[in-house]
């Protein structure tokens, strides 16, 4: 894809991941971001909060799976992906439209925190399996 | 701070995280971060890696402790910081620029990987104690 | 600030800029950039069109004066801002919540265009005077 | 492509864009930016310059075009490109890296100037005319 609207958000989960599944078997992830940014304020000469903002996000496949098996409700993490807008009819017929991100990566921020990783290698089969295939590390020689 | 140059970077660490301290207790991580790109090959019809961007990066104070107890050789990781040139000069006299990465925020992808997390109160005394609080978690009437 | 959640988007002007001036003096430009990415599509080995992000911008003072001179409806820009959320209450008495790009760079992309630049000096005596200095250009030694 | 790493910079042309022709009649041009952030200093109460950064960038084809008839020496401008290793040997053989922008989008940035944009259509021959087909203004029904 080209001419994509990429952004990373900071914040913590509003609630645990809602983990679901496809008939097809391919998992999905939605759960909200809140990210609180904090201005310095000269008057005072301290740091406040100021507005949150309130992210939706999906994630899919295994990663969705990683994600929930991962992180919870307050859970402060790191979300990289594409902004999208949805729009959808209310119940009263009215069209609405809603901004998502659609996630790309995920992982949980360590400011106040530290994680133990495993590596997972899952096994599936619906159509949904990723045709992302792991990268090697990088080896070899770095240039410095 | 504005009008600063920021990335988010997704790769893998090429060593582990490298930890030290300050005379005054400060702990700083030093680290590089190996960037693959994917590209899809239109001939052959399937994706290949592109040139991988090393990255140079360094995180302070509780953020660094916390990065170094939990990331290793290997480890994929999410970063976003501020991009920042260094110049210094060789043992030969010459000038030297680097690139490098003043991290913000860091935390493990969870892509391949589950991570098992444990939230951390630092007390620690040197001039570099954060003064950034952990902000509460953001909860009551998200928008949505 | 600290903690923002900044985005860059290219897109098109989907009216001319509309420009007003607070009671104050001071000159705020709202405009909505349509913004479409493009999508490799394998079976027909075709480029397509994804579908377009709609994001409100604002943009003070100064800078929203150059902006309503220099662009209209259809201009294609690039935008850099911060994401925020703003709510407000229907007619009807609904809490909605709308997703607005707080622009702090904007300027007509030259993909398919080029530009005649001039630069300004105005005077203005608001409030909303910008307490931000035109900055020299950096010139010197750049180390490359 | 996929994974790339992305940003956006704000900053000043040290020179003017240098433009040039491969041998299929493509073009490229090269410049560097200079951006310097601003640092809001508690103990003076004012903002001050921190160390700039200058990112050599390259660009290609008819966008190239554009930048290089549009954009001077001191130009402020607003990039946004993909971040790129490239390492080469000096005279004496060594081993040397630098960061450079491939850019995708470029322009000039409207806060202390205005820019009188005109539409081009180049008819261009060589092997490296963009495939990149311009896209229409996004009309119709935006959500809001």
């Amino acid at each position: 894809m080209a001419g994509e609207t990429t952004v990373t958000v900071v914040g913590n989960l509003t609630s645990d991941p809602d983990l679901r599944f496809t008939p097809a078997g391919s998992a999905v992830a939605n759960f909200t971001v809140a990210s609180t940014p904090r201005m310095f304020d000269r008057q005072s000469g301290a740091w406040r909060d100021g507005d949150p903002l309130f992210l939706r996000c999906s994630l899919w496949r295994e990663y969705a799976e990683n994600a929930a098996e991962s992180l919870v409700r307050g859970s402060r993490v790191i979300v990289h992906g594409r902004l999208r807008q949805r729009s959808y009819d209310t119940k009263e017929g009215e069209k609405r439209t809603v901004m998502e991100l659609d996630v790309e990566e995920i992982g949980p921020a360590l400011r106040y925190a530290t994680a133990k990783v495993t590596k997972i290698n899952r096994v599936t089969g619906g159509e949904g399996s990723s045709s992302w295939t792991p990268e090697p590390v990088a080896v070899g020689d770095p240039p410095f």
